[in-house]
C-alpha cells in the first residue's frame, strides 16, 4: 500500500531550524527583511530541508499529460487531439515549458498519465498510461476506484526515484485537453462551490461553451455524488489522470522533504487532494504565481497558501512553476552567497 | 550640450510593429494571450527594439553610489560609511545585488556617482564622482545646477559607451545613506505631494526617525523653493548625485531605444525627473516591482507605469531590477524559441 505507507511518512516540519535560519538573514549585509518575500522563500527551503544554509541542486519538473472523457460534451475551445499533439511538442522542445525551462535550468521530464494515444518509445517520455483517458464523467465515472489509486501511486513512485538524486526542487505541470472541467468538478465536490463560480475560460471558450461547461460540471457531480470525506472517491468520479499523478507527486515531495512548487489550476486542485488526504503535504508547497482561471484564488484560499506573483497567466504545463523555481533557486543563493555584516565589515544599523 | 541633444533624439516609438509581434505571439502553441503579462514584456522589447522576434543579448546593470548630506540630520537607520562600505562590498561580490546577478547572467557595472570617500583605483569601479556627496538639503541646496547637469550626463555618457554593444537589457539600481528623504523631496516637489505622505521607513527608520524625516523634508522644500517646472532645478535643491546619474541612463536608454528596467523608490524617483525632462522616455521604462516603502505606488501611478512584482521588497541596489531582468529574457525566449502551430502540426482553436 504505497499511498497508505506515503501518509505515514509526512510529519508536520520541525520548525527549530527557522530560527537560524532566519538569524543567518538578518547576518547578510542588508536591512533586516528588506529582500521581502525572497527571504520568506529561502526561510521555507531551509525549514524543509532542515539546513541552512540549504542547499542547492537539481531542479526538475514532471508535466503529466492526459486525456478527458468530459471533452465529448464541447467544454474546450480546442479538439481533444492537442493532448497528444503538445506532448510531442513537449518532447521536440517547442512548448512554452521548454523554452522556461531552458532558461531556468530545470530539467523535464514528460509523462504520459493517461493520454488516449499510443506514443512511440521516446527516452524523453515516461509511459504511465494507467488508462487511455478518463470515461465523461457527465454521464459516469471518469475512472474506478482502482484507477485512481493508480494514477496517485504512479506520482509518489515518480518523487522515490528522484528524491535520492541530489534534488533541490520539484515542480509539476500539465496538459490535458478538457482538465480545467475536472478540476473544477473537484474542487465543488470537496468545497461545496458551485460549477457556476468555479468554472473558467480554460484556454479561452466563449459564453456559450461555458455554459455547457457548467452544465456538464452540474450533471456529472448530480449523477457521480462524489463523496467530499473521501479524496479517492472524488478524484474517481469526476477527476483525471494526470491530477491523480500531481497529487501523487506532491506528497511524494512532502514525505521526502523536497520544496514541491505548484503551478496553476489543474495543479491546485491536485494540491487539495493531495491536502485531503494528509494536511501537513502542504507545508512543502510553493504556490508560484495567481492564474487568471476563475476559481484558482478561491482555491489558493482554500490551501491557506499565497501566491508569489501574478502575471496573468493561465497556460498551465509547469510554465507559472518553472518561472518561481527560478525565484527560489535566487533566494536560496541569497542566503548562500551573500557576505555577512561582520565579514564584509559594513557598519550594522544604529539601533 | 550632452543634455538637449539627447533629449532630441528621443521619439515617440513606431507602434508598427507592434501587429507583427503581436501576430508572431498568436502563431505559438499556446492559447492567445495565455502567457499574459510575459507577452505584454516581449512584445514591448519587440516594439522598443523595432525587431520580431527581439534580438537578445548582453544584460548588463548599473550601480551608482553618492552620499546625502541630509544623513547630517539623522534620518537614516545607517551611519552615512555605509555607502562607501556596500560600494566596496559590491566589487567584492558580496552584495544582494551580486548574488541575483550571478543568478540571472547580468554583468554588474559600479559607478561612483559622489561617494564622500576617495577610493582606490579598480577595474569593476568606475569614477564619476562629481562631488564628495551632496550638500544638507534641509539648510541649503543639494548642489549646484552644473553639478545637477553633471549628474545627468554622466548617466547619460555611460548609455553611449555601451549602446553599440549588442545590448539587450539595461537595468539601474542605487546605494546612498539618506538617499530615500532626496527622493521623497524631489517627489514632493514634482506632485505636490506632502513629505509625510512620501517619505517612509526607507533601511528601516523607527517613529522618531522617520518624524525628524519628514520635518528635514519639510524644511528642505520651504528653504530651497525647487521649481516644479524646472526639473534641474528640483535636482539640483533636493536631489541627490546617483539620483541624476540614473536619470541620465534613463534617457540615454531611450534615445538608443534599449529597454530600462527600473528598480524601486529612488529609480522612480529618477524615472520621473527623466519624464519631466522627456515624457517620450517612459516608453523604454519596466517597472519591475512595487517597493514596500511608502511612496513608490503613488510615484508609479505618476509615471503611469505598472509594477510586474510585488515582492515586498525595500532594498535597492538593482535587485528588483535584476529579478525583472531575468524575467524580461524569459519572456523574449518564449518569442523567439516556441514553435508554431504550423511548425509543431497541433491543431488550433475550434474557431
Amino acid at each position: 500500500m504505497l499511498l497508505e505507507e506515503t501518509l505515514e511518512k509526512i510529519r508536520p516540519l520541525d520548525r527549530a531550524v527557522e530560527i537560524l535560519a532566519q538569524r543567518r538573514l538578518d547576518s547578510l549585509t542588508k536591512p533586516q527583511g528588506s529582500l521581502g518575500k525572497l527571504e520568506d522563500l529561502a526561510l521555507r527551503v531551509a525549514v524543509i530541508q532542515g539546513r541552512v544554509p540549504p542547499r542547492l541542486g537539481r531542479k526538475l519538473l514532471f508535466i503529466f499529460a492526459a486525456d478527458h472523457g468530459i471533452t465529448e460534451e464541447g467544454v474546450s475551445a480546442y479538439p481533444k487531439d492537442v493532448t497528444a499533439q503538445m506532448t510531442h511538442n513537449f518532447l521536440r522542445g517547442g512548448a512554452a515549458i521548454n523554452v522556461l525551462a531552458r532558461h531556468h535550468n530545470v530539467e523535464v521530464e514528460v509523462i504520459d498519465a493517461g493520454v488516449d494515444y499510443e506514443f512511440a518509445a521516446a527516452p524523453a517520455l515516461r509511459n504511465c498510461k494507467v488508462r487511455r483517458g478518463t470515461g465523461n464523467f457527465s454521464r459516469g465515472p471518469a475512472m474506478t476506484a482502482v484507477e485512481a489509486r493508480q494514477s496517485i501511486e504512479t506520482g509518489i513512485r515518480l518523487v522515490q526515484q528522484v528524491a535520492a538524486e541530489d534534488l533541490f526542487l520539484l515542480g509539476a505541470g500539465e496538459m490535458g485537453i478538457g482538465n480545467t472541467s475536472s478540476a473544477a468538478a473537484m474542487l465543488c465536490a470537496f468545497t461545496g462551490a458551485s460549477p457556476r463560480d468555479m468554472a473558467g475560460r480554460g484556454t479561452g471558450i466563449d459564453d456559450a461553451t461555458l455554459e455547457k461547461k457548467i452544465a456538464a460540471i452540474e450533471r456529472g457531480l448530480e449523477l457521480n455524488q462524489p463523496n467530499p470525506s473521501d479524496p479517492l472517491d472524488v478524484l474517481a468520479k469526476v477527476g483525471g489522470l494526470e491530477i491523480g499523478a500531481l497529487a501523487g507527486v506532491f506528497l511524494g515531495a512532502a514525505a521526502f522533504r523536497i520544496p514541491m512548487v505548484l503551478d496553476g489550476f489543474i495543479s491546485g486542485a491536485a494540491a487539495l487532494l493531495a491536502c485531503r488526504l494528509c494536511p501537513s503535504a502542504r507545508e512543502v508547497f510553493f504556490a508560484s504565481h495567481l492564474s487568471a482561471e476563475r476559481g484558482h484564488r478561491l482555491l489558493l484560499e482554500k490551501l491557506k497558501l499565497a501566491p508569489l506573483l501574478d502575471l496573468q497567466m493561465r497556460l498551465g504545463e509547469g510554465t507559472g512553476a518553472c518561472i518561481l523555481m527560478g525565484l527560489i533557486e535566487a533566494a536560496a543563493r541569497i542566503m548562500n552567497e551573500m557576505e555577512t555584516f561582520e565579514a564584509a565589515g559594513v557598519n550594522r544599523k544604529f539601533k
